[in-house]
């Protein structure tokens, strides 16, 4: 095997796995949920990573992969690790009846068609006066209610297309109807038909009829333009990025090296894409960088609606649903992709082809200074190197975005879109938890709750975690005589737990290395952690939805490095008890951090409460999370990013009168008199 | 006058208004500080523009400039009104002595030649045993310390160029001097020479030479490629946009129209860029926005460092130091530019060509949605509209960019880049307000705390101010079985005042119409405030910082409008004493706001502790607040955005081998049986 240690798992990998699964169980058959690269565990890879960096002969380390499967139609739950290299299973256990498998498309599918059959549904739809081929199902991933929660379910809601189409492309969040189906997922049998509550009080109250009302909506129901009432906008021109000399960054395999940065990308069907050995101007930065979680509970506390609530990584996989992109579509410029694989329910490999696309961008002004004496100013662009993948959730899309930028600032970006998760609403009704975004249609409000896992090493493995406060000097008439002195307050975290924000202090997140001092700031060197600072779950403490989201409680955990401690809310999350979470790790070992191998978990989110511009589909709102250095350069490290210049960068001026200005000291002279 | 009421001050029409001041002072010379358009009182305009945007006849409104003077050389300041129309002067006062003008370059400058020609000065130069030609000084305005407060000063700092190029672009920041002088500016003679303290302790203990141990420094000192030790990388390729069909805006004198905006452009000399009549689908959404003023207090408590703190909006000017943007330089693309005009010493115009450049920009992906049952996915990307300027205030470059979206909202970016103002200090000292950022060089703790003034036309001028926060649902066996139910609860603001952030709450904030419902969501029409959430002003309560910066206190004020109350730190903050700012307007009558004329001030910063990357040129530092419309449209005002196509975007795939994918359904297909 000639592949690196971090290398995400081949389409011949995963296959070659589950042949060996399945050797195992002959005859019998298997329903793979996931595969992908089990990473090896850290110290053997320290140990890859310093022998590659010092050119030093490369110890062997096999290669691993690991299986996640049911025995179908059965709740018989397994996890493996193949050993590629030895060609055996290593580790071979079956789960606990109260632990579940993620859900797949396969298995949606199936349960879709068994709705469908069903008489009792027959006869909902016949009540609706609609056309059965006009229907579409969404199931959802199936919430925890405290009853019942130990069998296979799936959720599915029901919607119907635009009548005035019928067009597969159809957007049928427009179009909700008023029932619901809970299936079971062993048996394939619809277990329980619900109406769904249509107006302000509590109780279900199912009108006769498909709301018809919506007919007279102002709304457009559609987004896709092929179905839209009128053409797209005629205004806008062409905007294109040309790069005549090519890219500014390598691609080898999965390593990248842009600017600087030196890196390698992941890739596994629950993360998705995922930042390894991540170096900036020589020095090491970050170990692992991923999305670790995301949990999506809704504010509707009504049944059915009270259980939505999805782990979206957990539950189903950032790298399953990751987008095929495209040429044209999802970036600009000169743009290299790189394929991901996931498995298919048979054991067959389901490649993920351009499931990441990789370009330079344009990000405005980097730096600039003016000497007002001379009238001289440099000017240097904020090149940026962008890392996106894009995955659909039934509904929502997410974009997940690392921005590296010159600066050695690296930016985690999500970006929501896609389609709200729509209810029918009576004409008139109004709801305290949702919005109506069309005539019959409500969105109820809900949250997007993202955990960042951050593994850094910050020139080195062992390294702490500060907060660093900025408050005022006491009033004192030698060392403060005016009452304008500040000083910072650092605080650095000595056991595993939660740190808390504090805006009015100016808190400041720093991952630091006190082994490691900055001779020209005489300091510890650092990155410095700017969260996303927003609400945290909303759901009440002993719900199941808390007890299942634990990462949701704090914006801020720290804990010491362990192996396969990788996802906050528990390895398996789809009707989860709860209980499996970073909250039960740290509570079970008060483990010391301070100049230790520690990880840091930053969750952030929104609080999404619909407006009626996020319909019928949602421009993106987006988050941003940074990592930039402090203190960990000599000296501003984009200092010799070159100046801007005409001949470079090649603009046109609009007004042609004005005739191109190009002086002898470059572009950017300017008057001298000018302040 | 065939201009428009809000065109700025043309050349001409600063030459006509000085000239009307001289004429009335026949011989005696004046100081113009400022001039600019006087703009019309709102009812007259708010009539003008109704009657513009209807196609009514238009009312005459007086074309008028405001002056501000001094007796050249005297304490004696003066504020004017000139009516061109009538080529009259109809307002003219002589203000109170402890009012100050905003400082000018010419006035630093002159002052500056009087600190080098002062033997006390020479006596210091020699001291240090510096070449007299190496030395460069930083004048800056006169902070308040409660005496001696009432003549006209400035305090220069002392710096001196790289004594291994001795350039005129060298960065004399990275060498300053242990010492600065402070001048008055009538008289135009030296007060005072004051000793820089070196150390950590509070006393200034100057050594006897230029710092000498900066010349063993790690660290790059200049900011300048052609001066820099190395030459700058050439990792980095072109990257070049290109508009084949020209832009997608129209510029119309300063009327510019895109993407279902209309505004227009101002420009003075105290705010530089301002926008007015913003409408967006049709319908009006605010009145004027602007950056309204900025404070950037130091937070060194020794003497003299204590005085710094700078209004550099009201002591200096956003239009006076406006940058000549040049073409590929400071933006990409096709770009438009605008120019403004302020006034010189003698009463001349003094053109700033270039001060705001337009241009569009692509912001990677508006929304998306594939559908998984079909595998289409629709891409609509993020085009922008960018209005920019960029002002330089001594060693600081601040960007002020607005961002117009097609999804409605409305961004505004400060960066804040260029160079941190140091001072110097003993070897292997530290100091707990400031960091080392090179050997010798300590750049003190500080902050920069900037008000934009949101005078919203939300469907018209009488609008509210709403905070709502997102609470979860009491547990109920009824309402609330699971304990997952959530709800808004929203407070409208009675009576002007300020209104306080809560993250842990969710907290938003509205500008509502509540005479316009929403016919979808059934709720009152609005804009979104997405504040930039800082830590507030850190110099004590009483000290002079405070009580001249009364906008600092607190991230959101609302007030009811009035004419001229512009400026929340009062509109003569250069020397000021405090008492004139947003506070007191507030508490001397505690008006209505509901349902009212009202103006938003949203205060928002840094505070800059900073880091050895911030020199010797400072990578920019981002905050952005942002405008959304909050049930303000019928539905989602992108959706009609064509889709994003590889024949419009002609991106390039890095990797040749693989061929360009074009399918028949537009190029953003995918495999249907991807989840």
């Amino acid at each position: 095997m000639s592949c690196h240690p971090l290398d995400p798992a081949s389409p011949d990998e995963i296959r070659q796995a589950t042949d060996l699964v399945k050797a195992k169980y002959n005859g019998i058959s298997l329903h793979f949920k996931a595969a992908g690269l089990e990473e090896p565990p850290k110290a053997a890879l320290v140990d890859f990573l310093d022998a590659e960096h010092h050119g030093r002969p490369l110890p062997f380390i096999p290669r691993q992969i690991f299986l996640i499967w049911y025995i179908e139609y059965t709740p018989r739950l397994f996890e493996s690790i193949v050993d590629l290299s030895a060609q055996t299973i290593v580790h071979h256990k079956e789960l606990p009846r109260d632990f579940h498998g993620p859900v797949d498309r396969a298995e949606m599918n199936e349960a879709a068609q068994v709705v469908m059959k069903d008489p009792r549904v027959q006869a909902e739809i016949k009540r609706l006066q609609i056309d059965e081929t006009t229907v579409v199902l969404d199931p959802w991933d199936y919430g925890v209610d405290g009853e019942d929660t130990q069998t296979r379910r799936t959720q599915v809601f029901m919607y119907m297309r635009n009548p005035e189409n019928n067009d597969p492309d159809s957007s049928h969040y427009s179009f909700p109807l008023d029932f619901m189906v809970i299936v079971d997922l062993c048996k394939m049998e619809v277990i329980k038909i619900i109406r769904l509550p249509l107006g302000s009080d509590q109780t279900a109250t199912a009108v006769g009829s498909a709301v018809p009302h919506r007919r007279t909506n102002p709304v457009e129901p559609e987004y896709d333009h092929r179905l839209q009432k009128s053409p797209p906008r005629t205004t806008l021109k062409p905007y294109q990025v040309i790069q005549p000399e090519g890219a500014s960054f390598t691609v080898n395999g999965y390593l990248i090296e842009w600017e600087k940065w030196r890196f390698r990308v992941g890739f596994n069907w629950r993360e998705g894409m995922t930042l390894h050995d991540v170096s900036f101007d020589g020095k090491s930065a970050f170990y692992r960088l991923s999305l670790a979680e995301m949990f999506v509970p809704y504010g509707d506390p009504r049944n059915p609606i009270y259980r939505k609530g999805a782990f979206d990584l957990g539950n189903v996989g950032a790298g399953v649903t990751a987008n095929n992109l495209q040429l044209g579509c999802d970036c600009l410029g000169l743009i290299k992709y790189l394929d991901g694989c996931v498995v298919a329910k048979d054991g067959s490999p389901a490649p993920r082809p351009n499931a990441i696309c990789i370009h330079e961008i344009d990000n405005g002004i980097q730096w600039k200074h003016t000497n007002h004496r001379t009238g001289k100013a440099t000017v240097v662009r904020k090149r940026q190197l962008v890392l996106q993948t894009i995955i659909t959730v039934a509904n929502y899309e997410y974009i997940f975005m690392w921005y590296f930028d010159q600066s050695g600032e690296l930016t985690f970006e999500t970006r929501a879109t896609g389609i709200l998760s729509t209810q029918p609403i009576d004409k008139e009704a109004k709801v305290a938890w949702g919005t109506r975004v069309a005539d019959g249609v409500m969105a109820p409000y809900h949250q997007h709750l993202f955990n960042l896992r951050i593994d850094p090493a910050v020139g080195g493995h062992k390294n702490s975690f500060a907060s660093t406060d900025t408050v005022p000097l006491p009033w004192d008439e030698d060392l403060n005589p005016l009452g304008t002195g500040f000083i910072t307050q650092q605080q650095i975290l000595d056991r595993a737990g939660t740190v808390e924000d504090d805006i009015s202090k100016g808190r400041v997140f720093k991952i630091l290395n006190e082994n490691v001092q900055n001779p020209v700031s005489l300091t510890p060197i650092g990155y410095k952690l700017v969260p996303h600072r927003s609400q945290m779950l909303l759901a009440r403490p002993g719900s199941w939805h808390s007890r299942r989201s634990e990462f949701c409680e704090s914006p801020i955990w720290v804990t010491k490095y362990k192996d396969r401690q990788l996802f906050p809310a528990g390895d398996y999350t789809n009707q989860s008890l709860g209980g499996t979470g970073i909250k039960s790790w740290i509570s079970e070992a008060r483990d010391s951090v301070r100049n230790d191998d520690i990880v840091i978990w930053h969750t952030y989110g929104f609080t999404h409460n619909p407006r009626v511009e996020d319909f019928p589909v949602m421009p993106a709102e987006m988050a941003q999370v940074r990592l930039s250095p402090y203190n960990f350069c000599l000296f501003n490290p984009a200092n010799d990013v070159p100046p801007s210049t005409q001949a470079f960068n090649k603009s046109v001026e609009l007004n042609e009168q004005k005739p191109a200005k190009q002086t002898s000291s470059g572009c950017c002279s300017q008057p001298k008199s000018h302040l």
